[in-house]
């Protein structure tokens, strides 16, 4: 049992429209690798976004007066304030530089996800690359895991494999230091594998053992992705030790009600 | 690039006294493995604290009053909280089932680390297994890190090789469902990357990236460690992609007065 991952070679920057799946079977081929039932893919959420064309202009973005203010309070671009409003179901925390939310896709974030800081804008030809970069921010794509059901629709046509897709961000934690690679989006993997059941070494049944064997995975992947120059924003996991199946993201969410850290 | 984690076969059931370092060389042999320089090994906590000797015989544990009271109210062994209260700095949350704590080591998490549903009891030759599983508990070791030196340079000495060394735990989170494997202590590796300064793809340099390398490590090699009877407490990582360092699980802790969820 070992678990590989390989992030693909010469991945483009990715520009709207793009056809992902394209594009990461040509960087398979250029890796020399042939997708195998039990695979996974691993994307960055940033290229599904771009793809999708999920960059907004902010010079086209009116901030409300609800964003003004939370833009004072926060010390943020309230063009961003707009966006993150528009993308979340509640503010959970803020301090300067930070609004926690929920977002609309139902977890905890920073930002709502919304990257500001690195985007490749659509500059046109001529121009010095950058010049505009700052006014642009790349929101997390509609429903992730659409994006991953619909690329592992197509790699499956192709490659005849019974694959897993994983789209990633890097979250912020309660607690700890240092963002980790964290699942917002998923089709053919399980999110929560439930141990409960398991015999134990004395053959009693555990109690309860819930593990978040998709977040684990994002972790592991999000070792290899560079967020700077060098970015592989496209992870091959062969390996993955749990039996491949339909979850989805709602299993890793923690109800409300149940969380004490709300 | 590629990251590879291959869980030791053959791991016997650890007593107290065993040295780890041995069972790890004649498990990495059977592996046909030999430990080269940039190699992580990881381990679950388990094995260290039960190779540390740090079962607690329940029956000797006298719950104080104030045990008697947070068990009634959690509905917990007060045997087991004395325990908990013993181990932890603050207590941050509780409810039924559950006392989420700042350990004495510094982090937040549940129960203190304490295992009270799986434990590999000192039961006498000739009893069955299990008998008296329940009347014993396993602490967290005393110092994670210290245990991880310790290792690491055992293995150094007899590999030569420079190799980095990480124990970890399952944790809960907030706002998620699923544990997810967290680093408690290391030796020899980052715990975060601070990645404020790399230039990104237009040559600004980001405003801040701080990846807890560590804590993402942690998750994929736990995504390895089954937890239960096929349990495989050690993992050995090829091509962990960041420089090994000394680093220690201080850079991973949030300071109470920057947390937003405390």
């Amino acid at each position: 049992m070992t678990l590989t991952l390989i992030p693909l070679p010469g991945i483009p920057l990715i520009q709207p429209g793009d056809d992902l799946a394209e594009i990461i079977l040509a960087a398979l081929q250029r890796a020399s690798l042939q997708l195998i039932d039990g695979d996974v893919l691993v994307l960055a959420q940033k290229i599904v976004s771009k793809a999708e064309g999920r960059l907004v202009d902010l010079s086209m973005v009116i901030p409300s007066p609800r964003a003004q203010q939370l833009a004072a309070e926060t010390a943020k671009d309230p063009r961003v304030v707009e966006l993150i409003l528009h993308e979340s179901r509640e503010i959970v925390r803020t301090r300067p530089g930070l609004i926690v939310v929920e977002h609309n896709l139902g977890f905890i974030c920073a930002n709502a996800g919304i990257d500001h800081s690195n985007i490749n804008s659509p500059v046109p030809a001529g121009e010095g690359p950058g010049m505009r970069a700052d006014e642009f921010a790349l929101l997390l794509p509609e429903v992730p895991s659409a994006s991953a059901a619909n690329l592992r629709k197509k790699l499956h046509t192709v490659s005849g494999a019974q694959i897993g897709v994983l789209i990633i961000d890097s979250h912020g934690r309660a607690w700890r230091m240092g963002t980790v690679g964290m699942a917002i989006g998923f089709s053919g993997i399980p999110g929560v594998e439930d141990l409960r059941g398991t015999p134990d070494l004395f053959e009693r049944v555990l109690q309860v053992t819930q593990v978040g064997v998709a977040d684990e995975l994002a972790a592991a992947a999000s070792l290899l992705m560079g967020q700077a120059a060098e970015g592989t924003p496209v992870v091959h996991v062969r390996g993955f030790p749990y039996p491949l199946r339909e979850g989805n993201l709602g299993e890793l969410l923690r109800p409300k009600d149940e969380d004490l850290f709300r």
